[in-house]
């Protein structure tokens, strides 16, 4: 029988002080606690939680503090404990565990998060200070739960050239989608459905405005192409304003509506951007149902890869964030950003009004005659040509037009539509999403 | 700007020596050029191929051989080149592979292949052997191509007991099952495209046999339950036997007949093989076509996770092996196994017999009264009941009965079938698959 793999400095034991002890951080505490046996098997090391810092410690959680760990409200005395090797911040929000992370880093202690908006809106300068102190900066847990997609792009595809990137990033816009196409829902009950289950939270915005899948599409563009993205940059577009109409049109055309992420290198531009999307249904990415999330992106040697799993929830984030530790544990080598530079430098980003697609289109006109030839004509007028079209309900006073384009840059998209607006067309402002 | 991450002994040039150049060798040789400059951004380290080992240095070769790399049959002075940090054995079989691989770890060398069969087969004295020199032996090229699911194991997941993990492993049968399918080919003609289009070997036995298969599920099994399945005792059925008729009933219950190999805990038992095997067309895992492999696997903590992607061809088994390659370039520890032993305790296996699942059965009787009472006379004798039956054709002097059962052991099929035939119920042999 071989003796343990090497542990870092020989220790068979790897200290965490938690930051939140909510939804994750319990969840944390659950696994460690039931797997412990597996863990040291796994990695050679006991994985030891001794302090969680809470901003109350008499508030009441949903499991035990584990045996031996203290709750505690002093950063500092987390901070300053030498015994603590690695900080693990499931707090949230963006100042206060950056200050804490920073501080973290400085004291030598590794950090493993799944803090998405601080690392997608202000995470270059921790990576920086990371690799400066030679500390782990693990955030696996940030994007997509238990989906291994951060390593995927960091270690196993890091051979290959990213060509392209598309993502169902967000399982409570993803929930709310799946059950306005599966039940005929409206947004505004879906919406109350999915807080009922607790997938949605009790302000939504972040989820239902494509801002959670735009923080994660940040993260994924540097480890997929090596360059920032500046999240404030991002054209993001989220799933508030989706009509049921345009979800049971598309689904007559063979296509399903989802919020999707997208990233891709178009003649050495960066085209990215969340966008409501039609995706065919014959797609993988089309069955992604309920709360799951999905990731596919085709790379120059590997071809389309498609991961899928639970993108968030109590034990799925858990795993994702005990990989993270248990590299540490192993005594990996820090790989914090996935290239040798750790700030990388600013895309060049494609304007998003030169972004290329196929459209859907629904417009609602009067019924007088000539009305799709008229329609027809301000789409020529850019360059748009129709695909396909339904027209329904001939006979009542204002019909619904729907028609899917051939290709269309999102300037050509605008302009046509100001044109029909302008000839006095439409009766209400046009719906259009783009298509996978 | 940041320094380069540490690279192993501050070296900024990985050397390569490969032995085989054919299909993945070359297509490695044609990544590593392709994607040099991404490489060191990515890695630090420029990767360079020697020398590469051949049988015949004269045979003409798909991809030049790389500017500065020599083709050479000489074993000896590829392991003893002290420039040399990485062999990557490209080049098929068992014994003559597993000579050179333990050579140059003996030699200290990094050892990164893609050979399945020796791994699973021979493969637990090389990992001593790798753990005791201190050095890679790294094979996710081995599993499902350019799919990452050994390194998913053994890092990302490494927090979790997996409770069972199930795989389209092998290209060939599932492009020779998807044409069936699809195009209501017979298995001969499909095979015969298959050969044609270059996704079978001339000698197609390990692919439609199950074998090829059977050595990705050993190491799977290995990496996920921490123990070791001996191939030679693995329940192995290929796909050569599939009838046309078969998969279309299969459609018209709402599945698709797959080649799947699975592996689970049951009551601390583990229960695997590789089996022609009916999934419901709404599983992700019914959706792979042609040449794709995919793996769907549960864990404790991450729930449901499924990867897909091409399961061969020479650029995506090269992103794979270059993945592996770049691991060592960026100096991580040695993972090998996934566990801190090297060498897996011997499964506690289920007899085979005892394993239990969904059955769907064809059976040929003659139409007389009572046959189908009789049938399931035959099968409640084994405790057997039927979920659902088609039975067609009637007033042909012999008609196919066709049935899925609920949940039963494979000794109690095999009971029932006896049985029939025993009664005289059944003309010709019955066919039954098991129901994923």
């Amino acid at each position: 029988m071989q003796e343990a793999m090497s542990v870092p400095n020989g220790k068979k034991r790897l200290v965490l002080a938690l930051a939140g002890y909510g939804t994750v951080g319990t969840g944390l505490a659950k696994v460690i606690e039931e797997n412990r046996d597996w863990i040291i098997e796994r990695s050679g090391s006991e994985v030891v939680i001794k302090s969680i810092l809470v901003r109350d410690v008499k508030k009441p959680r949903n499991f035990p503090v584990p045996a031996g760990a203290t709750l505690t409200d002093d950063h500092e005395a987390l901070l300053n404990d030498p015994e603590v090797d690695v900080l693990v911040e499931l707090m949230g929000g963006i100042e206060a565990p950056k200050k804490l992370i920073a501080a973290a880093i400085r004291a030598g202690k590794h950090v493993v998060t799944a803090n998405k908006a601080l690392l997608a809106e202000q995470g270059l300068e921790l990576f920086e200070l990371a690799a400066e102190h030679g500390v782990h900066l693990k955030y696996e847990a940030s994007v997509c739960g238990a989906i291994p997609i951060l390593d995927t792009l960091k270690e196993n595809l890091a051979g290959n050239r990213i060509m392209r990137l598309v993502g169902i990033l967000n399982g409570t816009a993803n929930y709310i989608l799946s059950e306005m196409t599966s039940n005929k829902l409206d947004f505004a009950t879906a919406l109350k459905q999915a807080q009922e289950l607790g997938y949605a939270e009790a302000d939504p915005t972040l989820d239902i405005e494509g801002l959670d899948a735009a923080h994660k599409l940040c993260l994924l563009t540097r480890l997929a192409f090596g360059v920032n993205y500046p999240f404030e940059q991002l054209p993001v577009v989220g799933v508030s304003k989706v009509e049921p109409e345009d979800i049971e049109f598309a689904r007559e055309f063979g296509y399903r509506v989802k919020l999707v992420g997208q990233v891709q290198e178009v003649d050495g531009k960066i085209e990215a951007g969340v966008f409501p999307t039609l995706v065919h249904h014959t797609y993988l990415i089309a069955r992604v149902g309920g709360a799951y999330n999905a990731v596919r992106l085709e790379g120059n040697a590997c071809g389309p890869i498609f991961l899928h799993g639970p993108g968030a929830g109590d034990l799925p984030t858990a795993s994702a964030v005990l990989g993270d530790i248990l590299s540490v544990a192993r005594g990996a080598y820090p790989n914090n950003t996935g290239f040798v530079r750790q700030v990388p430098p600013l895309a060049n980003i494609m304007s998003p009004d030169e972004a290329s697609s196929k459209y859907y289109f629904r417009v609602i006109v009067r019924d007088v005659p000539g009305v799709l030839r008229d329609l027809a004509g301000a789409l020529a007028e850019q360059d748009i040509s129709i695909a396909q079209a339904i027209q329904k309900e001939k006979g009542a006073a204002e019909v619904p037009v729907v028609f899917l384009t051939h290709e269309a840059t999102a300037r050509a998209v605008k302009a046509a539509v100001e044109g029909m607006k302008a000839k006095g067309l439409v009766v209400r402002e046009p719906v259009y999403y783009r298509i996978l």
